[in-house]
């Protein structure tokens, strides 16, 4: 009876998937693989160095932030994170994740200069201070990672 | 003599555009048509409407803002009014003017499906509540425009 | 075989379900009943609004805001309301939310003096602006609800 | 024996004064003062509209906010209202009380220029939005106040 | 006649205590207590590293935010050093008092599953950069504390 | 021929000079010195560290930032520094620059106890949380300069 079983399965998974669109398994899945491709092994760290404390706020991010809202195929993950260097920027309350996602957008193939052009643009949205805060953090980035920017005046 | 007079004043016009690599004039011309391209007319608008308060203002924002920062070639339009988009919405505090560039993502090409895109990530990275107040806006900027979206789930 | 057929849904079911301990079913019911109880009928009507411009927002709000978060048994929701209250109270850049959970938190049983104590309080963490801000949403709520409020000094 | 009982009380009234500089009625008394020579009768309609929800933040704004942090004498009102009209532009979040402290710098003899000058000054370290929301407040201060501006370019 | 002083006295300071419901005395005194209640002998500290510089300030925080606000009765001091939680997680510009409030919260009878509890909330409300932050400080609290949390999924 | 020329020159760089009020050469000569007043050499070392990373960023905050805003005589650099101390200490966002700024006041004139009355100002506008911030950096910023301060309660 296996045959009707793995039916069974197939059709029951079907349902249960687009009861809203997305099987739990799926967000994770998917969250997991998008997580990856934006931050390397770093952001599976910080969901890792939740486990002890805030274990679901880890997967939060794996399932919800990741796997529903940055996977989502109407926009380019190098626009994306770009959106995300901007605002962070812009807030400033958030340096250790505007550096996580400076690293994001180079890993999702953003140029140096489009990250650093982002920053600049704050200036006028958010002020001087502002910018200065987020090309500082790209500056330790772009050291680290060892790379070469070159400005165009 | 006036050919010589031409001949110096192109002479003395480069030397004096070259000092900074943009003449007072460049900025405002470069920063009234980048202004145009953005917002259409309404950006011209606002600056006419500081005339008889804080002219400079207004002049700081076409040949700084626009003539500076926003024209820039290092990034194209599209991205760069998602990323003030981004901006905006997450900093909550300017609603007119995340307006404006609502509008303006519009006006340089960008989807308007990108610029939902946009605002709904910012429930990630800024709250929910950021998040609504941006659709709030951008329902209102589609219903003046008679923008239809298709939103896909 | 419908026997059958139950069993091996059942069974799926619970697979499906324990993936990460929280089906999509399951989220999306849990989240409407929150989003009921915190908001009575208005919660919905915002989700409803979301629709025709960017639906998933919506659904996010009631399976993860409300499914997820809000709806963990971890902290009764009298004091999840009360906390939030604070937190909006003290960002000042989300009025209308705040006046949503104003109502939130007299919906799940807090006094509307708690409210007002709450609101009074991040005068300390945030200044009086937004603590007077947060009092001029309160004032509203209550004409509206027939609230009466008496202040002990 | 009244006058010993009089001897006493202001004996007393000076010890309990003294306690820590400045007695409740002290307080009260310098707060009112300083309240209305910052708003005018505004500063106290809005104490008075807390009266039947939270009195004491009324209170507080009285006898704390103005009786013991504006009345200080290290710094002249003039400065201190500037240095609010600052802040309040860059924080973007309370622009009831920006509006009302724009008020306040012309009540205590700051020229229209010099307010106008400090929002300005506001798009460097805050942004644009910032500056142009503060620019559209003191627009419309100036207007109900009759206010004449000069802007030197 | 010491005996009739004495009695003076009592009156005295009874008409004097009434002229706002707190004389300066009470105030200082309840603040210091409830003070130490919330922060342990931190509090003091943070008070006593003031007095070189800005020792009003520190008078303040005593008498005004925790001797007229944070000792009022209406409100339970768990709920209000959770309420202070959620606003400075949300806030994220004040990480040192959102670490002395952690510390506040288990001073006062909060179990650590209910601040990681708020401070997970505030992903909501605030973002999850905004949580992760406010995680962070909750860590090294409970590290420096020896506290145990069992997180519940 | 070179009396010609200079005669030239001098006609052509008043046209030029005159196009917006400002010729490029002047922003930029008028900003270093401005920059120099307010920051000693530690404002020319922050931009020279933008060279290989984003230089315009550094062009701008020396031209557009103080040579068109701060070196604006509608206001004395006494007043525009207090401002922006008062502004950084509210937003909370910038520490180093509140730090740069409570330096750059004091090179302009201000008083120690000016500067601390300007931050301890923000605790009724920005609350508690932002004062305390504040006043560790200017106590740093006193240390390093062997700056004495005499508090008045």
């Amino acid at each position: 009876m296996p045959y009707k079983f793995l039916l069974l399965t197939t059709l029951l998974w079907t349902c249960c998937a687009q009861a809203d669109g997305t099987a739990p398994t799926d967000r994770a899945t998917v969250g997991k693989d998008t997580l990856a491709r934006v931050t390397g092994s770093s952001g599976a760290k910080v969901v890792d160095s939740l486990q002890d404390i805030a274990p679901e706020l880890g997967r939060w991010i794996v399932e919800f932030g990741y796997g529903e809202v940055v996977s989502r195929p109407q926009l380019d993950l190098r626009t994306r994170e770009l959106a995300t260097v901007a605002a962070l920027t812009a807030l400033g309350t958030a340096q250790l994740q505007l550096r996580a996602h400076i690293n994001g957008a180079l890993n999702v193939g953003c140029k140096p200069e489009e990250v650093v052009e982002v920053i600049m643009q704050m200036a006028v949205y958010a002020g001087f201070p502002a910018s200065l805060n987020g090309i500082a953090q790209a500056k330790e980035v772009f050291a680290e990672r060892g790379v070469k920017i070159h400005p165009e005046q």
